[in-house]
């Protein structure tokens, strides 16, 4: 069943994203803050608004792909957009923001009739590109199978709990993530300190327990030098601070995630904000001087 | 061209890979200290000696698969086999030995004109009996290109460096893995904390950024809670320790490495040792006790 979907956001993310959903016959319209954005996909057969509450206004769903908290909440709520959205629609909020932001909007959305699901992603532009997202979704398990149509176009999407567990699903990405770019960072670091060519190690190692994608790309970014984002450091340690915060709201104490999180900071401080999250490996090499990979210039923003 | 194998050490690990070695058709001479291991071998069409020394005596390539570097030291030197290896042989010790170990072995039988590669693998039982290991090899080129053919039938080897670094391409290989580990085992305990459900958090990450082996196996071990080995937590540690024995000798500072190791120290402190790796989830909880990852008995030795 086709449902009118507007979609609020059309940045690295939200265009590829818009543009699964309109080949896949969904009926979309779409809003972005600057709008010539809107013009390539109102020629692939999406409407525009050049608001978002017009956007809203008779959509069954309403996809949000923001850059943050605060602006998923100036665009969906201080804007009024969320007035306009008709009892019985629901949002879904495809953006990374704090796990009790999402259950807040999802109870204030609640008061008018519109159902909420926190439904961040992981897997980049390459799998917004290629409908392969991993979507991890928080709300009511009713709510989530009316959308799953929806979904399927961008990638798959797994309910994994009541509203937030989403956002907070995507923080345990990040975390994990995080542990996996340091653990590699640190790997490469000890074989090259030793004599080992840091590019043979990488491929050594595809094939065993130390598999994954971050070893397969971050990992060859870290032994070519390539830091150019991808994803940038400084939104990485916001991320991971907001790990941290919550983690710190449920009184848990997690030490691999803490870490991490002063290694991007180390980063950061480095002046290497701007660089790719495989830029993690800039701060081990600043603590061992000694250990550098490879002998080329670093390609960085 | 075939070459005659001398295979010393028939455990979980060896023999898988003496049999891929003798079905791809090489000519196999077994010893092990447990002579009854040989047993089934020679029924695939090894030959067995009772002695390290009788089976290497007309090698042109020898294989150690043995538990560790004490144990390698015992059957190669301390009894006396090394001075039964024909000059212009090649040792392959596949062992997880300490890299300043492997050194010094490579060393000591250079002086009888007798050939070291160190070549430690990862990808476990499986691996082996698929002849799917990802092996890491150190030590020199042109001897590396010698036995290229020795390894096909075990799985994809790459050169990584001068003597010791396939060892310290294992360390840093122990290093990444459990890196991997603690990130899932703390990422499950933070979703699973606010309310998501650990086993659906597992598989809505699958596909994203945080997939990988360890995701996937040791992932799934923490949400059914089966801590059945697999490799075991104090067999992990003991890497660990190496690891970090070995960072220490080059001046590292390695952060995560040294969590890491400290994690491990704890699941084995709980009384988990012969616990599967997946059992650094328990070192997690046992800091967070209101975040069990489900509500089942735990399935451990």
């Amino acid at each position: 069943m086709s449902q009118r979907i507007a979609f609020l956001g059309l940045g690295l993310m939200g265009v590829p994203m818009a543009e699964n959903l309109i080949a896949a016959g969904q009926d979309v319209t779409v809003w972005n803050r600057t709008a010539s954005k809107t013009d390539a996909l109102v020629a692939l057969g999406a409407q525009a608004e050049p608001t978002a509450a017009g956007a809203v206004a008779n959509a069954d769903v309403v996809i949000v792909m923001l850059e943050n908290g605060p602006v998923v909440e100036g665009v969906l709520f201080d804007s009024g957009a969320s007035d306009a959205i008709s009892s019985g629609a629901i949002v879904i909020d495809m953006s990374s923001i704090p796990p009790g932001m999402a259950k807040d909007h999802a109870a204030r959305l609640a008061r008018t009739g519109v159902g909420h699901i926190d439904a961040p992603v992981s897997g980049g532009t390459i799998g917004a590109a290629e409908g392969t997202l991993a979507i991890m979704a928080g709300g009511e398990a009713a709510t989530f199978e009316k959308i799953a149509g929806v979904f399927a176009p961008l990638g798959r999407a797994t309910h994994v709990g009541p509203s937030g567990t989403g956002q907070l699903t995507k923080l345990a990405n990040q975390v994990i993530c995080g542990g996996y770019l340091a653990a590699v960072a640190e790997g490469l670091v000890l074989a090259t300190a030793g004599g080992a060519d840091p590019t043979k190690v990488r491929e050594a190692l595809m094939g065993g327990f130390a598999d994954s994608k971050v070893l397969r790309l971050h990992g060859e970014r870290m032994v070519q030098r390539d830091f150019m984002p991808g994803g940038k450091c400084q939104i990485f340690l916001k991320d991971l601070n907001t790990v941290l915060d919550s983690a710190g709201a449920m009184s848990l104490d997690l030490p691999t995630a803490t870490l991490i999180r002063d290694l991007y900071s180390e980063t950061c401080d480095l002046g290497a904000g701007e660089t790719d999250q495989a830029g993690v490996l800039l701060a081990v090499e600043a603590r061992n001087p000694d250990a550098r990979l490879g002998d080329g210039p670093d390609r960085r923003p």
